[in-house]
């Protein structure tokens, strides 16, 4: 019956909650195929560094969207990994959706695994079984979901109701370094007229969300210098500056304990939230005391704001500072330099050449002469403080509006499918190129369908299968919905 | 000629001149037996660790001192290195001074070195001709001027003017973890009416100089937490505390980078210096601006006062600041902690009890909950924030007035041996456990032979000959012109 009325459906709109009820359908009959092939794509190991391998997941991703009668090309440039990309034109259908995931993943620490990181297993039992295997979450599980959905769709002999484009990425976690060249290389193949980025996991009530920004980011070492060579603390202490102290003082001049940048002007340029995003905002539940309990904190920064708020706004976070030895390694000596890490995360209309400049003007106002490289001896006599900074590339942040018709159909689809309104974030608090996907306007929306306890980046990285049947659900409504 | 005067002399005094010319006479004709005698000495591997082969160090030193007639014994505590203990009487005399050195000496890194560290050699001609060994100049070249000295003496048919102790430690770059307890079970060898302490080296100038206190002494250990796991900087920033930048912070309320420590009452026990040690002070040289082109600083900390002066005062230097990672290791995480070593120098009247106090009081008052121990997790929830404070024993300062007879005895004796005035310092800015040999008020006067340039405690440490030769001449001096 259902299969009836859904050949009858193709020929028109098949309304979410029906297109969901097609893919559970073909799911439950497929479990086994389903996951078997995935099985086999996670089995190959996919280091965006390690090309014999990362070209057979291309190869492979290739074949699996062939089969579903995609026509697929490998978009390439000189020596990098490719981008999978794959086109499905629908009759008639007058509106080009693109979906981005990735195909590498993040590189492994075997020692730390459970089972071998590509000999996928599955453990536990019912809607708690899950699939370990590195990528199994972040992200080769949306692609497995979106081509399981074109199955259900055929089985069904619906098709999507918009053209669709695939675009598979391979090297994501080593910070999607070609991206932008791929781009500007392929401008008629990377054009859509939306994007949706299936990346990340979904909120940790397990409700489905959305995110329409990102961060962007950049990083700075920062290195302060002492004495030309160790002193010994008894002898020259009191007198030969301590690099470890110049530089707690400088760090403490930007950024307050309560998260607060202290750098004139860095707020400048942050735009308040519009009125719908501040409603999504408090649409979205308070997990702050759970995690709080969860990660055993006394205190948070932010002035008793919440986390969704907070990571709305810019961050300057100290990765990492280190200066001479602690603990049993500790001598008694005055080091000659002090080195910290930061990165900054910044909200929309602020750019890495911004926060550049304004950071290297607060650092010279506390008397530090700034030098982009290792200083000498001469250059470091010669003035009161010297501070080596050097800037990683960085990228701004991105903002879809949640006004527009794109944003407001896919929140629609993913509620009438699910019975319940996804939860709507005006913005990650992580970074992603989403910049490059705006561009020339291009709306942008983040569709993520993983658990959100997926060990994601770390060993024993998992899937929850069932998540893998909702995202099936999800991708078969979108696909014959989008319009 | 020489000779015969000597010989008359031994009965009565012997001008410090005069005993500077028999340690001459007596050296320039016995120059290649003292060298090899050194040589065999310097031969044999010195960690206090090493119990075989200190052994066998207090074994050769002490067959030395019994060749030259001393009465020795070797004192001994359970499992711990000997103190090498030597008596040799004065006919008539009625006071006894006590001179310390040590025979152990630092680790080694043998690649680090041009020759093996227990293989000396000599190197360089004439008046900068050294020889290089572990433990060449720190310390067993006192021990060898001192023996030579002795030869000197019987040579000339001379005897001591007091009756001499010698307490050569094996264990003092260890930290001379027993030296308390030798004190306590051997209060009767250990008494003397006053300490000569000879270790550390001459002023940068050549020229001789004395000390008459060293620094205190306390470690500090500080960690402080951030979340239970490391987070994400950029979906938990601006929420999770940044361990680094509490730590930052807290370090900043305890010293400026001046080198002014900002704990409250730190400086209220610091004695100001007499008009002996100001007057002293003043005639030493300021090597200050040569110290900061060999260094390529800046800057110096202390609003402009000398390196003399500021090595008086108490001090809080940070050894070590660990947090995260920086550099190629460094990843978009905040921490779970981030930990500071420190150590406070302290000067008379301060106690490492009441240092603690002080900055426990302090670290209390910025709101920190102050545990011993690594903190459970409800420990770290229950309060704002948490700091781990692990002391060192550590030791107070100790200070022997300039004013008193013998101490202006011993000045004099090296300024007539030498025809110039030994720069006189109220203390090191080092530490050493002066104040044990201080026990019931008896004074301690540092007396140093070895050139500044040795490289002490590093690789390829050596001693510059003429300043062996120097020793023997002072030690004669001293030895028949103390009372």
């Amino acid at each position: 019956m259902l299969l009836l009325a859904a050949s009858l459906l193709a020929l028109s709109a098949i309304a979410p909650p029906d297109a969901s009820r097609i893919a559970r359908n073909y799911r439950t009959r497929h479990e086994r195929e389903i996951v078997s092939e995935f099985m086999d794509l996670l089995s190959i190991p996919n280091l965006a560094s390690d090309i014999p391998n990362i070209e057979k997941n291309a190869s492979a991703i290739a074949a699996m969207l062939e089969r579903r009668g995609a026509q697929v090309r490998l978009l390439r440039l000189q020596g990098v990994p490719p981008l999978v990309y794959a086109t499905l034109p629908s009759r008639n259908a007058k509106t080009t959706i693109a979906f981005y995931a990735h195909y590498d993943g993040q590189p492994v620490d075997p020692a730390q695994w459970a089972t071998p990181p590509w000999q996928p297993v599955i453990k536990g039992e019912g809607g708690e079984a899950r699939i370990y295997a590195r990528s199994a979450s972040d992200d080769k599980a949306p692609i497995m979901a979106m081509l399981a959905a074109l199955d259900a769709l055929k089985s069904a002999n619906a098709s999507p109701a918009v053209n669709l484009k695939f675009v598979f990425e391979g090297e994501e976690e080593a910070g999607s370094p070609h991206l932008g060249a791929y781009f500007d290389r392929y401008p008629k193949e990377l054009t859509t007229d939306a994007w949706l980025l299936c990346d990340g996991p979904v909120h940790q009530s397990r409700r489905m969300q959305l995110y329409f920004g990102a961060r962007g980011v950049t990083e700075l070492e920062m290195t302060v210098y002492g004495p030309l060579r160790a002193l010994h603390s008894g002898h020259y202490g009191n007198w030969a500056p301590n690099a470890i102290v110049t530089l707690t003082h400088l760090i403490d001049t930007m950024r307050d304990t309560e998260g607060r940048i202290l750098i004139a002007g860095f707020y400048d340029d942050v735009a308040p939230l519009s009125g719908v995003e501040r409603d999504a905002l408090a649409a979205i539940p308070n997990i702050d005391s759970d995690l709080k309990r969860e990660l055993a904190l006394g205190r948070t920064e932010g002035e008793g704001k919440s986390l969704n708020e907070l990571i709305l706004q810019p961050a300057l976070n100290l990765r990492g500072f280190s200066g001479g030895h602690v603990g049993n390694q500790a001598s008694n000596t005055i080091s000659t330099e002090a080195q910290a890490s930061i990165d900054f995360r910044l909200v929309p209309a602020q750019t890495p050449e911004k926060v550049r400049e304004r950071v290297e003007r607060h650092i010279a106002a506390q008397d530090f002469f700034i030098v982009h490289d290792t200083p000498d001896a001469a250059t470091r006599m010669a003035h009161t403080n010297v501070v080596k900074l050097v800037w990683g590339s960085g990228y701004p942040a991105a903002r879809t509006s949640m006004d527009l018709p794109v944003s407001r159909r896919v929140a629609n689809v993913i509620s009438e499918a699910t019975g319940v309104s996804p939860y709507l974030l005006p913005s990650l608090g992580g970074s992603v190129p989403m910049y490059l996907f705006q561009r020339g306007g291009t709306p942008v929306v983040g569709f993520p369908i993983v658990n959100h306890d997926n060990n994601q980046h770390a060993a024993n990285e998992n899937l929850r299968i069932q998540n893998l049947w909702d995202g099936i659900e999800m991708f078969t409504a979108l696909f014959t919905n989008l319009r």
